[in-house]
């Protein structure tokens, strides 16, 4: 299996890199081929802009997702997009490793999502979900939180983190592009922990890790439910 | 009143500019002080580091919302966050104007948030929702969406958008520094629509922020239901 680790936290010795490196050891010792982008690291661009299309189809008027798929069949996309649009479509496994900011990922992550994941070749109008570009693959999120675990839940202070708060991502992105999504590995209460209790959270992401395969998926919309145009098909004609 | 507009859009000419400039219009009309931030007009940086603190208090590990109080309170954050932080604080109303990409802001509006939202004087461990520093103020999110109507709700392909894919914006960012949250207003569609539904969308948005005092409140979590660390407190003793 082929695994791209796309990890973005502004510190290079935080407990979140510790988790990536759990990860790609992890993943490793399965015998995966792993990759990884630390966009800190590499200084990535998280602001999408005209200059992201070298050869736009309209230079008067910047519609984003067309200039994407003409960009992309055309070659045409900034080369920063491309080579990381390029490494996602070439796995069977994306890893995003973040520290939760704002019940989202940080901006050099989210910058990362708006350029990398394209419309075309990830998705489209009519491609979503199950028909998604990149169904048949798995994504997992491995993220730490300020919050400790009891904040989080139906009844919580916060509500429920994957149906709620964190939907956007597990849902609305990687489930939208079509991935298969694990139950992601959060890090409660990451910044204010021993290091002991560091140490059992990056054995317990090991565990999980090299038992990927049997991780539960996240729920995601069932497309016989909706007419062509995603209308809600209800009841009988 | 005193109103501050903070808009996120590629493109200076865009529909979500026209939203912008329409709800800037109707709040001068009703007499309020506004001002407005383009954050790409501005070249605002949306990538938190270390160098947004210019004496850091331990400089070997940033430590960022605790980087956050000390620089707030010895006014040693960078410039251009000090002077965001001041415009928000000075302001009633916040208004955020975007187009809504992947469920959520823009990199642009999301690195605007992970610096801006200030640990300290907007919010923090224990003082959140109806005790967060911005209280007794209120937000509006005017955003512009690709997708039909018809595709947000309980029973819809995304979900009920308020509760689910941008609850992280509406409760997780906004609730939590205390603001009362009107009810978004939604422009869908906005990329596919004609000129005169631009239009008829337009003088909708204008009416409805000239009765901003009318529109509902998004529902927050009611603090008298956690314990003194947001513990649920369920049933009697």
């Amino acid at each position: 299996m082929r695994a791209y680790v796309v990890h973005a936290h502004p510190e290079p010795r935080s407990f979140t890199a510790a988790m990536r490196d759990t990860i790609v050891a992890a993943l490793r010792e399965r015998g995966d081929e792993v990759s990884v982008a630390d966009l800190y690291e590499i200084g990535f661009n998280p602001v999408l802009s005209r200059a992201d299309f070298l050869d736009p189809q309209n230079p008067e008027a910047l519609a984003y997702t067309a200039e994407q798929r003409a960009g992309y069949a055309g070659r045409t996309l900034a080369p920063d997009i491309l080579a990381q649009a390029e490494a996602v479509l070439a796995a069977d496994l994306l890893v995003l490793t973040f520290p939760v900011y704002w019940f989202s990922m940080p901006a050099m992550l989210k910058g990362w999502i708006d350029r990398v994941l394209l419309s075309g070749p990830m998705y489209s109008g009519r491609h979503m979900y199950a028909k998604g570009g990149l169904r048949g693959r798995r994504a997992l999120v491995a993220a730490s939180l300020g919050g400790r675990d009891h904040m989080f839940g139906e009844a919580a202070l916060h509500g429920d983190l994957e149906r709620g708060m964190l939907s956007h991502l597990l849902r609305g992105t990687l489930g939208v592009v079509g991935y298969d999504v694990v139950a992601p590995f959060w890090a409660y209460h990451a910044p204010y922990v021993d290091q002991a209790e560091r140490e059992r959270m990056l054995a317990r992401l090991r565990r999980y890790v090299l038992d990927l395969e049997r991780a539960p998926l996240l729920d995601m919309p069932d497309l016989a439910s909706f007419d062509e145009r995603f209308r809600p098909i209800t009841g009988t004609p």
